[in-house]
């Protein structure tokens, strides 16, 4: 297949990584010149792309506005399978299907990544084993949406989940949008900046995500702003919880609230 | 060396392995029989231990109320040097020295361990590399801190810091205390339950260390209470604020905080 990958950030650089191991002819497009440069080099991508023309399928791995931009005004040719990578999946749904469109459009997001972020960081195993939700819907095409299982599979994604757009959003709010805030939070702490040689792995844990890229998590947390406001309400109450039982002094308490903790944990910690 | 270990849990049994490995003649102490019967099997230990009589260092590998009623009434030989290994460490210096002892008490802090517990998750590795908090004051043996600190490096120890007990408690507070109850809580969002297929590292890293042993963390927290407190209100302040700039949907100081928070790990995320 002829493939356009446009966004080679981490996310779409390891794409063309994975789909050119795959043995498609990916082509690598990016606003700014040097990651196309650094691409063609490592022969990541065949070639550099400045239009959509010819694509068979083409992703887009870029931020939820430009993404939305791409997808509402992209000059892709009819029939082209067209994929966004976004954390969110809802609004990019409804935009695509406010208006007839000649491409056909599937919601892809790869529970992938690193704390590091760039095109340097790119890597060909990314996506191994990793969880992959993709979110057809009504109108989504069979077609395209049997390429994108196919191409998911030689990229050698683990569990392919498909399931709504809605409920994409729904847990993520809690898998992903959340972890990001409580790692950043966490590394506020006024303590953080001096407790090296205080830390054993919970702790690189909590802080391993904090360094967002706050312009595009910014757009996340907009784009599902209920959802995330569920999960930040109740992970504040519960955390008001063990406080006011450790402001009383009651064991009992505390150790009832950490056994909930530990029996909730073990009916999912051993899926992924 | 002769050195008996108390307690063969994960912590207390991979001491009893490193320390063997080391060289010296490790007398392991239970109580209950069947790790006892599982480290002499696996060679962790030369034998069983019955008393501390002849020892040259003592090990307390126990939950804190048992290591407090320990320091406080066990039988040491004149000159032992006995070490702890709570999470907690001003409560435990401050019993010690409220009477005259025999033994020669340093307390310690390996931060090391894993998400499972007990003698079948030992590991003679388990320190290696990790750090560890000595916390000597003013009554220390200076000969036995110097003997603490070589068994510490025969071990294989990363980075050793020293401090006060006070300091420690402070510092733990945030580093492992406020982690393991933000794991806890986080596992408890009535969606976790049905994320398998949704998460990546993210999710599995805030709640790799939900899973704790109630009864050992309540004791450790109550301990620790104020400091613990402080963290605790500060995060669910700092949480509080993100909840606001989303329930207004103010994109400029959502990005602000996230800012804050990136900058803030930047600072101490090359360390450990």
């Amino acid at each position: 297949m002829k493939i356009v990958v446009y966004g080679l950030g981490i996310i779409g650089a390891s794409l063309c990584m994975a789909l050119t191991r795959a043995g498609h002819t990916v082509y690598g497009k990016n606003r700014s010149r040097a990651p196309v440069a650094y691409a063609l080099e490592r022969r990541m991508i065949a070639g550099e792309a400045q239009t959509y023309a010819g694509a068979d399928a083409v992703f887009l791995a870029l931020p939820p506005d430009v993404t939305a931009r791409e997808l509402d005004e992209g000059k892709f040719d009819e029939g082209t399978v067209v994929c966004d990578i976004c954390g969110v999946k809802a609004c990019l749904e409804t935009l695509v299907y406010a208006k007839p469109r000649v491409y056909r459009y599937v919601g892809l997001h790869p529970m992938a990544g690193k704390e590091t972020s760039g095109i340097r960081s790119a890597d060909a195993r990314l996506f191994e084993g990793a969880n992959l939700v993709i979110t057809p819907c009504a109108r989504t095409d069979a077609e395209a949406l049997s390429c994108v299982r196919t191409l998911a599979r030689e990229m050698g994604f683990g569990r392919i989940v498909e399931c709504s757009a809605e409920e994409h959003d729904r847990k993520i709010a809690l898998t992903s949008q959340l972890a990001h805030i409580v790692s950043n939070a966490y590394a506020k702490s006024e303590q953080a900046q001096a407790c090296a040689g205080f830390t054993g792995g919970s702790f690189q844990d909590m802080t391993r995500i904090a360094g967002v890229d706050e312009r595009m998590w910014t757009q996340l947390y907009r784009a599902n702003r209920e959802n995330l406001l569920g999960e930040l309400d109740g992970l504040i109450a519960r955390l008001g919880e063990y406080r006011e039982a450790l402001a009383r002094d009651d064991g009992e308490v505390l150790s009832a609230l950490l056994r909930e903790g530990r029996e909730a944990a073990a009916g999912f910690l051993q899926k992924k």
